[in-house]
C-alpha cells in the first residue's frame, strides 16, 4: 500500500488560452500566461491511495463518489505509469483518489486546473515520476499544466503534432514580484453556465476574430507581458491584462451562436476600475475575467486598502464581516471625499457580491504530511 | 415667405456602420446596409419655413428649442444652399425650423437619422435641389443618408478625400420583400449611454478587430447580403444580420476601455432566438442590436404570431395591450406544448421590456401637406 497527499493552487491567466488545435490532447491555439495563486487561500487538495486490495480505481471529488470512466483521467493516468521509474509494484495496483476545494466550486472558480494539477503531481510522486509533468496535466484540463509552478508561468502553445512541445515553463517565480496582489470578488450570477471545452469548440469554428487574435495579437503581447513581468511594470502588465480579458469575451460575442460569461456585475466592476485608474492618473488595478462572471483584481500591495474600500462602496453587503473577506486580512481605508466626488459611485444593490478573496501570488503543488491524508486506512473518504 | 413639411423614416442596420475614417465629413469606415423601415410608425417630422422676416435661424426638437451652433447642422445648410436651384431669394432668409419623433426619444432609438434625413431633405425641397444629397444628410448624421430612401438601402464607404463617394443607394424597394417584417423590443435599460461619435473614435484608435473586420470581413459579408436581399434568402440574410450585429458588439468588447450596449435583458433576447430557430430547424427569425439595449427582429409575416407569443412567454408585462403592441396590429398564437417544453422559457421579471413595434420595410422621406405644419403663420411652434 502507497498513500500520498498534496495540494495544488489556482493559477489565474493575464494571457487567455481559448481555443484549441487538438480536441483530444487538448493542444491550445496560442500561449498563455498566468499567476499561480497562494496555495493557503485557493487549493484542490488531493490524497492517492495505490493498492492491491483495491478492486478498482475509484474517485471521490468534494465528497461525493464520481465515475472513474472519464477519458481525460485515464489518459493522466497512463501517461504518468508510462513514465514511472519505480521499481515497486505501485504501478500494477488499483488507486483510490479523494479531491476536495477549500474554496466553494459554486463559486465558478476554475477549480479542474487545480484539481488536475494535484492529481497529476501526487500521482507522479507515487509513482516516481521525473522531469515535466506539464504536459500531462494539460492532458487532464488544459491550464493545469500552468498550477504545475509556483510564480508566473508561460503555456507555450507548442507545434509539434504529438503535443510534446505544449508544455508549462516559469518566467520568474513567486518572490520576484512580492508586492503583487490578487482581489477576487465573487459575483453573484444566476445564468446557466456555457461549457468552456464547447464554448472554445464554437470559438475555433465560427469566428474570425480568434483566427486573427492568434496569429496576429497573442505573439506579440505575450512578449511584451513577459517582459513587463520580468521588469515588474505594472502599468504595462495591468493594460495588457485588461486588454486581453476584453479580447477573450470580445472572442466570445463574435462566436456564433454567441457565448456570453461577464454580467452586469462584471461590467459595473470593469467601469469602477477604469474610472479608479483615471482619477489616480495612473494604471493602479487590472482586471481580468474567465469563463465566468467573477472578476480577478491584479494590483499592488499599497494599494489595497483604498481599492477594498471603494469596492465597498459600490457593492455594499449584508454577509458579516469574517465571512465576506476571505485570504489575506485586509483594512479599509476612509475614501477621501475627492475621490467619492470624482468617481460618483452609484451604490448598487446589497448582494451583488457573495464575497472577496485577498491573496497573492504563490508557489507550486507541495506534498502535505500524513495527518492531513483525506482517505483511511482501508482507503475510503474520511468524511 | 416659404414652408414645407415632411416625415422620414428610421432605419436599422444589417451591416454595422462602426468607426469614421473622416471625422468632419463624417465619412465610415465601410460600407453598411439597412431596411428603411415604414413611417407611418415610426418616423421623424419637420416643418421649416423660410421668412425675411426672421432674425436668426431657430430650432425646436421635441417640443424644446436647441441652439443652432452646431456645426453639423450648419454644414447641412451650407451644403444645401450650395446646391440650390432656386431663383428666389429663399436661400437668404433665416430659417426656423421645428422638428418631432412620433415615438419615444427616451427609448434610445435611434431618432438622429430620421431626424437629419427629414432637415436635409425639406430643405432641398425648399432651396430646390436637383440629385443626391444622401452626402449631405450624411453629414448630420452618418446613417440618415439611408433614410434618404425606402426599401433597402447600402451607405457605400467611398474612396474620395472629399466624401462625395461616400453617399447612400438603394439596392431594392420595399415592395421587392413584401414579407419582410420587423418587430423592435424596447428593452428597459437604465445604464448610462456612451456616445455613439465617442465609442466610434476609441474602437477605431485602440481596436485592431475593428481594422480587421473592415479589410476582410465587411467586403464579403456586404456582397453576400445585398444577394441574400435580391435573392429573398431569408436565411442567409438572417444568418450575416446576427453574425454582424453580434461583431459590432464584439468589437466594442474589444475597445479600451470597453463599449457595452447590450444588457442582461438583451442577452435572454439572443438566446431565445437562436434557441427558437433551433426549434424551428431552420433560421426564422434575426435579431440586430445597435448602440444600446434594445433587440430589432427581422422575420417574415408568417411567423410573426408565433414569436410574438413566445416574446410574451418570455417577457411577461403589465402594460396594457394598446399601449404594450404599438405598430401593425398583432396577433398572437397559441404556443404548442411541444415548443414550450422544448424551448423551456424562463419567465422573466415584468417589465423588462417597455413596449414592442411591429413594423415593416416602407418607403423613403415624403412631404405632407399644409394641415401638417408644426410651425405657425409667424413661424412659432403650434404646441
Amino acid at each position: 500500500m502507497k498513500i500520498i497527499t498534496c495540494v495544488a493552487p489556482v493559477n489565474i491567466a493575464v494571457i487567455k488560452y481559448w481555443g484549441k488545435r487538438d480536441e483530444e490532447l487538448i493542444l491550445p491555439l496560442n500561449d498563455s500566461i498566468s499567476a499561480t495563486l497562494n496555495i493557503e487561500h485557493m487549493c484542490a487538495k488531493t490524497t492517492i491511495m495505490a493498492s492491491s486490495n483495491f478492486k478498482e480505481n475509484k474517485i471521490w471529488l468534494n465528497g461525493k463518489e464520481e465515475s472513474f470512466q472519464n477519458p481525460r483521467l485515464s489518459n493522466c493516468l497512463k501517461e504518468l505509469k508510462k513514465r514511472s521509474q519505480t521499481q515497486s509494484d505501485v504501478i500494477n495496483w488499483n488507486i483510490h483518489v479523494c479531491s476536495e476545494n477549500n474554496f466553494p466550486t459554486a463559486a465558478g472558480l476554475a477549480s479542474s486546473a487545480a484539481g488536475y494539477a494535484c492529481f497529476v503531481y501526487a500521482l507522479a510522486k507515487l509513482y516516481e515520476v521525473e522531469g515535466d509533468v506539464t504536459y500531462i496535466a494539460r492532458q487532464g484540463s488544459g491550464s493545469a499544466c500552468r498550477s504545475i509552478y509556483g510564480g508566473w508561468v508561460q503555456w507555450h502553445a507548442g507545434a509539434l503534432k504529438d503535443g510534446s512541445d505544449s508544455i508549462a515553463t516559469q518566467i520568474v517565480p513567486a518572490s520576484h514580484w512580492p508586492e503583487m496582489r490578487v482581489v477576487i470578488l465573487v459575483v453573484s450570477d444566476s445564468q446557466k453556465k456555457n461549457s468552456s471545452t464547447n464554448a472554445m469548440k464554437r470559438s475555433a469554428a465560427t469566428s474570425k476574430f480568434l483566427e486573427y487574435r492568434i496569429k496576429h495579437i497573442v505573439p506579440e503581447r505575450t512578449e511584451k507581458m513577459i517582459q513587463a513581468i520580468k521588469d515588474r511594470d505594472f502599468e504595462t502588465f495591468a493594460t495588457i491584462t485588461m486588454k486581453d480579458s476584453n479580447q477573450f469575451h470580445s472572442v466570445c460575442l463574435d462566436t456564433f451562436p454567441p457565448v456570453k460569461y461577464m454580467n452586469e456585475t462584471s461590467f459595473i466592476i470593469v467601469d469602477l476600475i477604469h474610472t479608479y485608474n483615471e482619477f489616480r492618473g495612473s494604471t493602479k488595478v487590472a482586471y481580468t475575467f474567465d469563463a465566468g462572471a467573477n472578476a480577478c483584481l491584479y494590483l499592488l500591495e499599497e494599494d489595497v486598502p483604498e481599492v477594498i474600500s471603494l469596492i465597498q462602496n459600490a457593492f455594499p453587503t449584508n454577509t458579516d464581516h469574517v465571512e465576506y473577506f476571505r485570504g489575506i486580512p485586509v483594512t479599509e481605508q476612509e475614501l477621501s471625499e475627492e475621490l467619492k466626488k470624482t468617481i460618483n459611485i452609484s451604490k448598487q444593490d446589497p448582494g451583488m457580491l457573495k464575497y472577496i478573496i485577498h491573496t497573492n501570488v504563490g508557489e507550486g503543488p507541495q506534498i502535505l504530511g500524513e495527518n492531513e491524508h483525506l482517505l483511511n486506512d482501508v482507503g475510503l473518504p474520511k468524511k
